[in-house]
């Protein structure tokens, strides 16, 4: 078991890492508003893990909200199920809000917890690859709209983060290798070590493996705590951990929530970002390929859909949350472990790219 | 034109007072965050002033969103509606958002500003005194839920405050009685000269006396700005400025959304409040008389509605926000001028003045 801090001040939480942790009472209880706590989960997990997790609360005034499984069901629609099932019990202020699932329950709950009478406590329980690695983690926390993902949402962050490893062992093949693009990407962002690492390491990973799971795990949480402390509410630095979304939510909305999973988008994404990057003189044709070669060995997509069109790519990324005076900013690599966010890049290159990747 | 500043550190902003401040280009030109202007209005305000305040906004990107008018309106689906107009017209998260209205449309239009994009600026233009006294100062953003009153919300500051006092001109004398009670409420807590002035000078404030009008909206500004500065989440001294809430909620909810008046509701409610006091041994009769007189020149119900009984009461006060570890908290006097929060109190008492208000 590993423990990291995400240091905010008074809103600072700890990160716990470990196998067979979910149901340990005396991990949870310090971190408990009060006596009301209310488990958010879907009907994938609920049914592995739920028991294990009330458990542990059986001394709590305990209510449980199952939703269906799916980015899809990430809407203010769900969202009103748990504002219900909250007033129906009566919840107060002092409640706990446990979020038990991948990074659709998390955003979705952590948004319930933001809001429900302006704010209540709300802890992580992760159980995919990409939300212990990355979405439990930060305190963003959304729900989409048809025109765009994540753009309801709030900064809220959890009072403490339990990733139990262990849970790994149900995950599909395909949702671990979706965990792994965001792993891939923190290795871009800012450490070409732990990319070189990840080189050797991904199919240990890929098959499961404790221990490299446990690494992989603490390696990108380390890195995303230090970004999300120097840079809570993203308004420098933090963009940087967008790398590959930009493109990538344009996948996820043009083809339907839940069709393309976040991280086959974001790998796609961050391979469009590689080849923008290359176009700028910044990456080798070398660093392509290797990052090209790490994401198809970790069984991650490196191209978008077919029948994406350049004008699909421009609608969504105008929608995005990353425009700022009219401008899409992009993500780009000016090497293997140094990420930067840019403006002023030629509009023909980024014109260039999304046709080459255009079916 | 008068300028209170709400000291909040880095997120600190003025409260701008006067006559004929609408459409004042200069005033709120340093307070928008980029070129994308959303104004929010409603149906009977926009009639009356957008047009002022979109002719100071011409060199803008401006869009405007007109609501029905009316508390049943401050909706989650209402909400959609402004989520759907930023989205729509591309909005970054650069948007200043602009809330042209009474408090449902600060609240409301504050709370999408804290949620869109995870939180743009906004800026509050309240055209009615409860607005101008009360809602659009502090930050409070909500909507409604079925089963009660700003249920889901966020803490979001506004930009700047600008009260053009002529709007009130236009303001219905119910209107204006109903802002009276959130300023009587503001004597009755913290400042007994204050609650005296207004023995003085109730008829010329419903008189529409500006200058009258003018000074109680900065003395009302002023000590909601003192104790939001003090503990801007609430989660102490600001649950004073609650008096008549808890009981005013509650009649809000029974008698469903719009029929009584937010103002009318918590006159009614500060009643029971001061009874209650009376009951503990704070409040004498005298006091108890000089509070119903006083709500009673400024045109307000002293009495709940007829129809409500004990129960309808406590089950609606179980849901507000000040229940705390499964207990009702009331704010209650210990004199005119000096409030306190109380969890201790005798539930006899409690079911006491409940039953002598119960019709």
């Amino acid at each position: 078991m590993a423990t990291l801090n995400v240091d905010l001040g008074s809103r600072s939480y700890p990160i716990i890492v470990g196998a067979d942790l979910l149901g340990d009472r005396a991990l949870l209880s310090p971190y408990l508003a009060g006596d009301e706590v209310v488990v958010v989960s879907n009907d994938r997990v609920a049914p592995l893990y739920l028991d294990r997790v009330t458990a542990s609360l059986k001394d709590r005034r305990l209510n449980c909200q199952i939703l269906p499984d799916g980015e899809q069901h990430k809407t203010v629609g769900t969202l009103q199920l748990v504002f219900d099932t909250l007033l129906d019990n009566h919840c107060s202020r002092d409640t706990t809000l446990i979020a038990l699932g991948g990074g659709v329950i998390g955003d979705l709950a952590g948004f319930a917890a933001a809001c429900y009478q302006r704010g209540i406590a709300f802890i992580q329980l992760p159980t995919t690859l990409l939300a212990q690695v990355d979405s439990a983690v930060g305190g963003k926390t959304a729900v989409n709209h048809p025109q765009g993902k994540n753009m309801i949402g709030a900064f809220h962050q959890p009072v403490c983060v339990v990733s139990d490893t262990r849970t790994l062992v149900t995950l599909e093949p395909r949702q671990l290798s979706a965990g792994l693009a965001e792993v891939i990407k923190c290795g871009l962002i800012c450490d070409e070590l732990f990319f070189s690492w990840l080189e050797d390491n991904i199919e240990k990973a890929l098959a499961y493996d404790e221990e490299v799971l446990e690494y992989v795990i603490i390696e990108s949480c380390r890195h995303k705590a230090q970004m999300v402390a120097r840079d809570e509410k993203e308004v420098g630095e933090r963009a940087l951990l967008n790398l590959g979304h930009t493109f990538g939510h344009a996948i996820e909305v043009a083809t339907g929530y839940g069709n393309w999973l976040h991280g086959e988008a974001v790998s796609a994404g961050m391979v469009m970002a590689a080849t923008m990057s290359q176009k700028m003189g910044w990456l080798d044709k070398a660093q392509c390929d290797r990052i090209r070669e790490l994401l198809t060995r970790a069984r991650l997509p490196i191209d978008p859909p077919v029948a994406m069109r350049s004008a699909d790519y421009l609608r969504h990324m105008k929608a995005d949350k990353k425009v700022s005076g009219g401008r899409v900013r992009l993500i780009l690599l000016e090497a293997i472990g140094r990420a930067r966010l840019v403006s002023d890049y030629p509009d023909a290159l980024l014109h260039e790219v999304l046709g080459e990747f255009s079916g």
